[in-house]
């Protein structure tokens, strides 16, 4: 009986594929290298060969399998099917992955952008369950978004929606990797958190970072935590940042809930406490807005399979 | 044959009504004051009224009309079809409006925000035909917002989606109405380019609106227009607060299409040209998005009863 679901997770370092029950309860899962560099036909072999060792340990064969789910970061043309180019695997350019994996896997195959998956998969078993309005936020290098409106993943024709790290949230303010000036990417990204705090550091402000030959996000919220000021600040600031994001989106869709991704989100309360904080200071008092749920992922790196394999399930059903 | 659709938009000011044939063409429209100072019963006697005026000087009768459609300023719960308060029409609180005129009319009635109904108009009939994504905005003493998203009206679980003015795009900038501080409104509105005129006049700055007792956004642009320096740096500043919102909003759900409406676009070219120029300068330069369209409303005060109609139509068509 074909009720396995497949989900997998394409990344510029690794491949995760889970297999799922109608249920989506995840029944077995892998990760191998991507070796992007060894072109595509070597990543679709690892992928086929990974989904046969996930079904295989689980008990189960491509006979099972009703429909399976890729999540990949973008370009692309999720709607076609088709890798437009990824920036850590330059040799998949222009490369039709979800017609090569649904011919391979003999099973219709969903293309998705990776956060996208991610924000779906936290809506469908995780922290964004039983919601239908819903705002996620990756606080990666970067960061991504994804918005479930009336318990859909909002899609536009042009497959760039819900790139939430580039909202502007001060005009003519940081320089952002993509061009703009005020991204909220420039100011909360762990890079931008990790950049914001080398610069105040390099400016002769004494903090005990100075210490550090390079400063990394993680190491910014360490001495936070320890007590150091300036960290404290560079912190509140990129917590700052992301609650004027929630604000504008919520003025955008109004969700009843925001959800926040990541390896930022190991901070705990640390941030979470400052974003809601925020928040109620940031949004307008002309209505009570206290029901507004900020949260974080609770599925951790499975949220992208999860989401690949339920958007499987959704492309089935409806 | 019930193929008549009612559009009605209920203002501070004035009642608009207007009955549309299957197709939207506008049949016969009235306007009458709304006198809301007498009651929730006058109000809703004037609309019974006019409706009854439209439809028999088209040759029509209530035999034949299929559904009606109200617009109103919020707050309202309008999925309950009832209306909180009006800030205009004080004596229309916890008002069940739709259940009263669907009773008196023994029609199905549909309740919509404002902002909404005219966005839905403008993408029935208007400038926002033949896309599926569109971002509107009214641009008045406040702005109002609506977003069209696979060709239905964005709809969230709280009835204040597209609150798009209250959008920041400035982190602690202008302080705005609504008590939060940087807000597109807080700049960009028809009141807030007047007053941040009046603030650089007040300041000493020499411009040709000295002269003027009390300055209003049309001076500013008329005085902009005749080349006064200080008046067509408010003008550019105004556009470029519309800038950075598309922007925004461009990244949140990619529309093909951007919308403004209202008196302010009464400006033309001074303004679009602006705020087009703007957004080119301000968008990101990792995607060419020289497609995305920036355009002003066609349908003039008609939006709000053409929308009306359109949502009572889209009511009954599923």
């Amino acid at each position: 009986m074909e009720n396995i679901f497949v989900g997998i997770d394409l990344g510029g370092t690794n491949i995760k594929v889970g297999c799922f029950d109608a249920e989506l309860n995840l029944l077995k899962k892998t990760s191998v290298a991507t070796q992007g560099d060894m072109g595509p036909e070597a990543v679709i072999d690892r992928i086929i060969q990974a989904v046969g060792e996930v079904l295989s340990t689980a008990g189960k064969s491509l006979d099972d399998v009703a429909a399976a789910g890729i999540g990949t970061p973008g370009p692309a043309r999720y709607c076609d099917g088709i890798i437009i180019q990824c920036a850590n695997m330059p040799k998949l350019k222009d490369f039709d992955i979800r017609g090569i994996l649904s011919e391979r896997l003999g099973k219709p195959v969903i293309l998705e952008n990776d956060a996208n998956a991610a924000c779906f998969g936290e809506h469908a078993t995780g922290s964004g369950k039983g919601v239908d309005n819903m705002v996620f936020f990756t606080l990666g290098t970067g960061i991504g978004g994804g918005i479930i409106s009336n318990g859909k993943l909002l899609k536009s024709s042009g497959d760039n929606e819900a790139e939430l790290g580039h909202i502007i949230i001060q005009a003519d303010g940081r320089k952002c990797n993509c061009g703009q000036k005020g991204c909220v990417e420039a100011y909360a990204s762990a890079g931008s958190t990790a950049r914001r705090a080398a610069e105040v550091v390099q400016a002769g402000e004494d903090s005990s970072l100075k210490q550090l030959e390079e400063i990394t996000c993680k190491d910014v919220f360490e001495h936070a935590a320890a007590g150091d000021k300036l960290a404290e600040r560079i912190v509140d600031e990129t917590a700052k940042a992301l609650a004027v994001v929630c604000v504008n989106m919520l003025h955008a869709i109004e969700p009843e809930r925001f959800v926040f991704a990541g390896g930022m989100i190991a901070a705990g309360d640390a941030l979470l406490g400052r974003i809601k904080r925020h928040f109620a200071e940031y949004i307008w008092d002309i209505k009570n807005e206290d029901a507004v749920e900020i949260c974080f992922a609770t599925l951790g790196e499975d949220a992208g399979i999860i989401g690949a394999a339920a958007l499987a399930k959704n492309m089935l059903s409806g």
